[in-house]
């Protein structure tokens, strides 16, 4: 496929421009009978839209979602779910001036060398604003993982070198910067400020935590659980890594110290990180994200425009200096979907 | 599907156990009127294969290639080539001991969760054997990516905590564990020597470069061609993590320090590490996996067996105490498959 | 997938109930820098809306497309082009009386069996109402196979046993059955307005002609043209069969008489319909739908209801006596979708 | 993909050419824990190979079939099964006549349009002998879905203009020609052996029945069970059309005459061949398809070579004068693998 579609079995499906009329998402393989309604999936929408807080974008998108297909008197029918939002508070005006050059980081340059043409408008398709229509449809996963015990946790641990010491999960939609350290995350917030005066940004690490997966879930040989969640995080435009478990500190431990023991209560670790051959192994799935620091900055940076001249450029308009917090959902999101759809292909593989 | 193809335009569909009568592949979407024959992809299987040094197992897996179909007359004619390694030198005594008990760190309990049933022999589909196959079909893509003027090069940049300080390309073949830095190899060498004389094994880091890609190559929003490669080598079993560019770091790095800027000659940095918005920008794509220590290991160690019971094992047996110098070439292969995929998919685009 | 998307390079994905908000479809894997707008899309959807003539339902959907994404200034980007339909004039109360019986002919007792519910209001997903998506995908296809020298052109041959003497494509689009023999039309109106007051309905034939294809189209074994061609009619809900090229008719040649001859100009006979080893041939591609006599009538028919007790039942509401000439365009749409699909595939493949 | 694979739960895979060294499938998404071995596969290859009676040609292929994977001490694991047929029995120097010229209703000429090259051996990949791998995977999908109680059968029904007047399902195994009508086969046998001897051949229809399907299995809209099952009946070379139920019949019935009413007892008739809207009724699965005279008859043909010159040709070798009772066991193989991919499609739907 041309890449826009996400899945196998529960299958997402997302179209959209950041300036364009609306931005949203087909569902299909939607289990029938299930009840859901547009609350629900709007509690994720809130999480990820702008404007929530001092380290957050002003911009309003008003994020509302409208379920137009496969719901009959409040349950899902097994036909396809059809979820829109549409655009709004647009202020193209902001972008005129990138049109004809390359904003250091954007994928303007790409876009243009792949398609030959491009809708620059606030980053048209490239724009974060396509992973509305990703929460949107996570939450349906989620609604659905929830009827199998599952529930998916991200948060952030790092921002801008400052890391979290402690994991107070009943913190996390406490602060700004959904850090699982509320101590941290108040100097996060400062940091992420002093830099937005700057005209500066900053990257950071989201951690996601998946508790309740039994012990068999994923489809060996390349469609791995760590692969496919490694392929939706790398799918989220400002990730640049991801590791589970241990990660990259296990390429510096010995087998006797990464290996994961058995007794009779089950593993006596988790350096896995929940998964072993590309199948669950029933512990907690825990991975990690990095995320690059938003590309959009007012400082002056060197580019070149579409005639390859050497120019200054500012990226004016309202951004994120730190992407972390509103990175937060679409991670869960993300993992939702890759979760679902390999429950229905376990079921598919035992039937 | 149940797993075992990888790719779409250009796709491999893998078969085998590591103990049963022989393992292959087949490779779907080959241009046609390509030379290509068994010794080309021979020479990939020979780094793969065991017993290369003091550093592998001294395992003789016989990694003989024989092309069966989709070739006539030296060159592809468009229908699939079929890819065969029989299977020899199988000492399944070597592996009855355990039949009954979960080895560490192995995909033994995870396969009979989710199957209800497994082939413990020599790890059965779990068993790194399984990249023979991989790697006959990424000599097939990588023998296309020379005629696109394309070369992907792996190398281990650290093992056991020791850490190349030099990159010397032409050094890579020349040291046991392909290290780019040969000072660095001695070291991790001797390391690794140390450890297998202690019954433990220890992991590492292995680097990939891909050279030679034109600017527009990778689908967005799903196919990013930095979420295909990270799916890509995220199914391979010893890998935990990857990153590109800058990767984890530049989740400490401002976004003034971490975008690539331009000029009139291009890129003038490449944090990004060659793609943008999931398209390649032209610099060279870089990656960096996180390889986890062999879980085979002599030492004893805690299990259960497939009845609960708690006991002691020793991974006896003939294995790697460090994988790295073998999966450089697996790496290689996947890479080769995923940047095959996403040309003949950008040619479909622009069709 | 669940079954709503179709094709693989060029990929539509349709969602929508009859008497939901609205239906509609995402296209991906458009060309980019094509010029392409509402009013060339809306062309075809008024050949396939009710209410256009004595013959068809007086049913209004008002089928106004509108694209809410994947155009920039007039062109194409290569971003999903996103199209929708909202739907109106919905008389629910129709339907009413058939919530709890199944009505012979209808999809209604095996979406209950599949789902276990089903949104019974005007036929819910089941219902012709879908194709409205399907054939404003067809019409960017269209637009696509112009620039490849492609023409697509549908008619009907056959209805209620009355069958075209004479093929005369000027007239197809004058009468008000598409039929391509305008003396046989006005038998085949008087047989259907005779039908539509005795409560009845009827069937026929569709024939569908594909010119200007390139020889060597297609992909063996599994997709091969007319093996895609075959799924994507038979996937319209009133077509029971399909031929190619003298179809059933070949069941009763001798091969001496069937095989298609060639001389210097090119074949000298077209019995294969232009496809061979399920690759174009160059010559015109010829298929035909058997098309199923509408299921919605009035006149009493037997059937139970969902506690299973047998009663009779009307089809009141307002519906087309015989489908034939609103099926011409989805015809057309679903090879214009086929055709477009293939031609990118063998881009990929000679890549 | 490149069109090599089948099916998406329940995958297969198929490679091989005629005169290459070996034929075979890979079947991915086996169900684990199934009692399997080559000898029950054997059957069905049995019933394909040529040679087993007059009408069939005396060409030998030892249709063999060894599993090398996917098999564990007699069961299924749910790794894929690779399944080999070695070629043996080789005369290519019966077709070196036609390396440089195109036999009439023969892929030879389309093939070389497509890829530029073609391995013209025994007509290569376009050669009836790929269905052998389709055969062997069919019998996997026989063995699950006789766990789910569902049998298939396919019979020939008319052959050279002459029809089965009555349906005796224990003689169709009975006679050369596998027809339902035992008197009916005398006369089919009698007709082709006359062809045979005047250098001609001729073609048939042949019927499949699919009994014990459950209601609700089928995947609206685009993968609905019949479009499926066309695509699969289409992909067999010599197939010319395929209908449903009444079929093309349908076409001149009234909707009163064919709706298919309901009783407390289920459907009262089965016009629509046991689908409607996809989707399975419970009553029987009944389809017919058209094929074509066998292509190679030794009486002359006007042709042209690969220079464009104008030339006659016989197609000497062995061959079947109908192809029709060696069609059957592939209908019935293909039946099976779009059935059980289907009841897994369900199952991960409804999961």
């Amino acid at each position: 496929m041309a890449g826009n579609s996400f899945g196998e079995q529960f299958r997402i499906t997302t179209f959209g421009e950041s300036h364009g009329e609306a931005v949203g998402v087909i569902v299909d393989g939607v289990t029938p009978g299930i009840e859901i309604d547009e609350a629900y999936i709007q509690v994720q929408m809130d999480r990820r839209k702008p404007g929530q807080s001092s380290v957050t974008t002003p911009r309003k998108e008003y994020d509302t979602v409208s379920i137009l297909s496969g719901i009959y008197e409040g349950q899902t029918t097994g036909t396809p779910l059809f979820i829109i939002l549409f655009n709004k508070d647009m202020k193209s005006g902001d972008y005129s001036e990138i049109q004809h050059a390359f904003r250091p980081g954007h994928a303007d340059f790409t876009y243009l060398q792949k398609y030959g043409i491009r809708d620059h408008r606030g980053s048209g398709r490239a724009s974060g604003r396509e992973t509305a229509g990703r929460v949107a449809a996570g939450a349906v996963a989620r609604k659905l993982l929830e009827h199998r015990g599952v529930s998916v946790t991200a948060y952030t641990t790092e921002i801008g070198g400052i890391r979290c010491e402690t994991f107070q999960e009943d913190q996390i939609e406490q602060n700004a910067v959904r850090a699982c350290d509320p101590q941290a995350a108040v100097r996060m917030i400062a940091r992420i400020e002093e830099l937005a005066d700057a005209g500066d940004s900053c990257g950071g690490i989201v951690e996601c935590r998946i508790r309740g997966v039994m012990p068999g879930i994923g489809e060996p040989v390349f469609d791995k659980l760590d692969a496919d969640l490694a392929k939706a995080m790398l799918s989220i435009g400002a990730v640049k890594g991801i590791e589970f478990g241990t990660g990259f500190a296990a390429s510096a431990m010995l087998g006797s110290q990464h290996n994961d023991g058995m007794d009779a209560a089950g593993f006596t670790s988790n350096h896995a990180g929940g998964i072993i051959g590309g199948i669950s192994t029933g512990g907690d799935i825990v991975l990690r994200v990095a995320v690059k620091p938003t590309s959009s900055i007012s400082l002056p940076q060197q580019t070149v425009n579409t005639s390859g001249q050497e120019q200054t450029i500012r990226t004016e308009g309202r951004h994120d200096p730190c992407i972390c917090p509103r990175i937060v959902p679409v991670v869960e999101a993300m993992a939702c979907l890759v979760l679902e759809d390999h429950f229905k292909r376990q079921a598919a593989m035992k039937a």
